[in-house]
């Protein structure tokens, strides 16, 4: 990891070679914009939910090229002597808008626009996606469970399964997407995020047997501590924890086995004790559907791990970061688009509104090339300015986009809770001028 | 980001709450060892591949809590003043061995062993296996891309899938695995690896024709670049390649379409206007499945982005950290073992060997407790220290970790390279004294 380097060497070389070869051609300054956009969603998903745009633009200011990123450069003859005394006066001063982090968006939806010059723009297509990409698809995961679990905790686990660092991203995308916890302690150091965290099976093992573990963590920790009854024998451990901890202990924590049969066994047992404010959390293997699953059981938090990280099988998002429009020699922007095979897109920068219903309820994404944006009650605006002339105007905050994910999510159609495989919950609708 | 804290963070609040209460109880300073292993491999897989020890080494001597770390502690009230004092001068001084980075290894491998006071120990379970789960499940994927791609060189481009730090130690994980290159800037000055890359769509789009931007890319990155030839019709790039650069062009590439098709018409059509000894590369949405289907394809190298860093379906290797022994009362070690339903393990320390028949082929990872060692020319011993009262003794570099895995790949029965689902290529064997 040494030397430490800044965010603008999380970026793919061709970008630094092509500013080389726009440079010395003379298009580099042609005004540009891109658009970040999902082709589709994940294989039978509903919808997806932006994250990321606020780690992004918090280390936007740092895309600078230093002394030690222009040394490598040079060290490493990535790019000539003209082009990086150009990147040593980079910074970004085009513009950013974007749809509100939180907001949960449908394919097509241009999440963020980038615009500049080709050479300030093109820069910044690894990083952008790379944080987008890592980000929304953890939401969109998080967002099922928490649909899933519906009133009861989703608690965020999964720091162990994922690189040190996404671990922290995944952490606060949980955090938007309404969960209520981490388990990770940077991510409430960094984000503000509560954690949570009692025992593992080792603080068990570690004493003579689960009556002197258990006491041992009651007089540290309190009466109010989650107790991991699983380590030996499911109804022992109940017990033993009540023995410990009295009928005042705060939670049981299940961790393998049948869960759902589990949770009804201990939750009888904790009640006859006396135990009846006890609460249960589970822990073994969670995703969506396990959560769903469990919806009828006794359970009071559901602790995800592995399939939250992992973004339970969908582990990036798949968006894109292509060029919709150019200046052309006379100056007047030009819409541009790949046309070969299975990747074509629509060019042009494009507007964006969400239609709802007479009951409010979003049935239409509509994106449009040109002309007014549709206005009205119906229709609400997605974009917003996130950067403008290099500054930063966005101040949304980790819990607007709690609060914004959960808004947006309840307009969605009733379909986008549903965990099976299906089409996105709201059409994707191109509005073309030429078409009226 | 801001402040910038130490991986200390990067650490599940249940380590430190178990610390607290065995502080408290007495038991901290027991000597513990636990086992970091995979229980399984990946639904299918043959062999995993153990990566990440040499990041996990690099950063080890941070593992430190600073002023930073304890304000933030103690502000959010996670533990209480004795454990903060325990934690202002904790420093890992006990002993880790462990497999060579680069090693392949099978279920129940014990690829880690860290040994210490629980104290100690405990507190690196959640950077330890963050590290190792990620980069191991690349390293594991980027294998079977290696092995399928025989010869011809793999090249990694990633990164804007997955987390922005993430996107580094996937390029690390697949150079181990045998990548050739990565498109990614801080891969190349983090870890020394070779970059690539020359230009995307965007570059195209942005002349006024395909031509002018060839001339353009080639003007300033010389004939031997790569020139991207699908932005519109593939037969009309090629040509407009060849018009640009001349038949010295260093090669054309293929990111959309049918591309086994495609690679014999380009091929055809290149070695038709004479430009013999351009090469192709292909970059669409390619796994190692895809890879082998192009075997007989004239393709020179392969890109490879999404699938090798989101662990071609096996996005995390699923390793856990185990309290296998710990200190009895009587100073003994005792072996310790979870009990109850589906994650019951074997407790004790273990020592791990390959064996291999006549021919040099492994036929069987032979884990013992206890006793003596096998020597001899058929087992090959596969822990060694790396860290020894806090010292770190392995001096591997990552061209080490790479040589290590292609001769233990090659090891490995021929079934290991077959892709289609199976078993491990090699099975796991515990010996038991008692068994004797």
């Amino acid at each position: 990891m040494s030397p430490a380097f800044r965010p603008s060497l999380l970026t793919d070389q061709y970008e630094l070679t092509m500013l080389q070869a726009a440079l010395a051609g003379g298009a580099a300054q042609r005004r540009c914009v891109f658009e970040v956009f999902a082709r589709r969603l994940p294989d039978g998903r509903r919808y997806g939910v932006l994250a990321g745009t606020g780690r992004l633009l918090e280390q936007l200011p740092d895309f600078r090229f230093g002394d030690e990123e222009l040394a490598d450069l040079e060290r490493r003859k990535v790019v000539d002597a003209p082009t990086l005394r150009w990147l040593a006066d980079y910074r970004f001063q085009g513009e950013i808008t974007g749809y509100g982090e939180g907001e949960c968006y449908l394919p097509g939806s241009p999440v963020l626009t980038v615009e500049g010059s080709f050479a300030e723009a093109v820069m910044l297509e690894t990083f952008v996606l790379s944080v987008l990409n890592h980000d929304s698809a953890i939401a969109a995961a998080a967002s099922r469970m928490t649909a899933a679990a519906d009133q009861r905790p989703c608690l965020e686990m999964g720091a162990r399964r994922t690189h040190e660092e996404a671990g922290v991203a995944a952490a606060r995308a949980a955090y938007i997407a309404g969960f209520a916890a981490s388990s990770l302690l940077a991510s409430g150091a960094r984000y503000g995020i509560p954690t949570i965290g009692t025992a593992a099976h080792a603080f068990t093992l570690l004493h003579d047997d689960e009556l002197e573990a258990f006491a041992a963590q009651v007089a540290s920790l309190g009466a109010g501590t989650t107790l991991l009854v699983d380590t030996y024998d499911v109804t022992r451990g109940v017990e033993n924890a009540i023995k410990a901890a009295g009928t005042g202990l705060g939670a049981v924590r299940l961790d393998s086995g049948d869960l759902v049969m589990q949770a009804h066994a201990v939750r009888a047992q904790l009640d006859r004790l006396g135990a009846t404010g006890t609460k249960i959390v589970v822990t073994s293997d969670l995703d969506e559907f396990a959560i769903a699953a469990l919806a009828a059981a006794p359970v009071d938090s559901y602790g995800v791990g592995t399939q939250l990280v992992t973004g339970s099988g969908a582990p990036t998002a798949g968006m894109v970061y292509k060029l919709v429009a150019r200046e052309g020699a006379d100056g007047t922007m030009i819409p541009v688009a790949k046309k070969s095979a299975s990747k074509a897109s629509v060019g042009g920068r494009k507007w964006a509104v969400r239609r709802r219903d007479a009951a409010g309820v979003a049935d239409q994404e509509l994106l449009g090339l040109g002309g007014p944006v549709p206005s009205g009650a119906e229709y609400r605006p997605l974009q917003r300015p996130l950067v403008t002339r290099g500054e930063i105007v966005d101040t949304s905050s980790l819990e607007d986009a709690r609060a914004r994910h959960q808004a947006s999510r309840a307009e969605l159609p009733v379909t986008a809770r549903q965990l099976s495989r299906g089409e996105a919950a709201v059409p994707t609708v191109v509005y073309q001028e030429e078409a009226r």
